[in-house]
């Protein structure tokens, strides 16, 4: 199994900012297809414990659309074989800089599809923790 | 791709008790050896972020071997393929138990050595979020 294959890490660094880019225009259609369409889909988000993707979806549906701008402060990918990848950053929003600390792991399978996230967990440390 | 092969997800499920005890009874070697031995590997942990093999096990031998103990709510393990799995729990320590639901994300590969962990994130929510 070839790790961080650059092929495989230019396609997965391609996703990222384009997930980035809906998540702060809140475009639930393009968050919702990027996530994989099954009941085993998984994400553990800043406040809430969703499973599948009929869950995951009905909360971007009624997520407040304010205050989703971020900043990204660490970013990493490692791609295992060709299909399965993971894409972790921290981030800061402009509400909180210096004071609150947001963590993303997301896990990305090559589904016939195309690349889907199929587990993500989402979560905010006080900068005093770290 | 064959997902949640019944073979895998058997491995797997062989897997998650043994990191559980290792957890539970602070067993830094064990702990240590089911992590990917890389700089890649990545944990996002209850209080802390750490990049790579020398910053986890540094982080479990510095940490206090009381309270460690947790009880699994719900468990849910994905294979995809071979050599790919995702487990995920959501848990609940006595010390804050109904006030504070713990969530463990796993990344799991089948490297040449063995399954490994190449990424994990815990984080815990008031269970007033939920």
């Amino acid at each position: 199994m070839k790790i961080n294959d650059p092929a495989i890490i230019a396609e997965l660094r391609d996703l990222y900012p384009r997930y980035e880019n809906a998540l702060i225009h809140n475009d639930v259609a393009t968050l919702t297809a990027m996530f994989w369409d099954s009941p085993h889909a998984i994400r553990f988000g800043a406040g809430e414990n969703l499973y599948g993707t009929d869950e995951i979806e009905a909360f971007r549906k009624s997520r407040p659309a304010v205050n989703l701008e971020r900043r990204t402060i660490r970013l990493e990918i490692t791609s295992f074989g060709t299909d399965f990848g993971s894409i972790t950053l921290e981030f800061e929003r402009d509400t909180a800089a210096g004071k609150v600390r947001g963590r993303q792991s997301q896990v990305w399978v090559r589904m016939p599809e195309g690349w889907r996230i199929v587990s993500a967990h989402v979560s905010t440390l006080p900068m005093s923790k770290l």
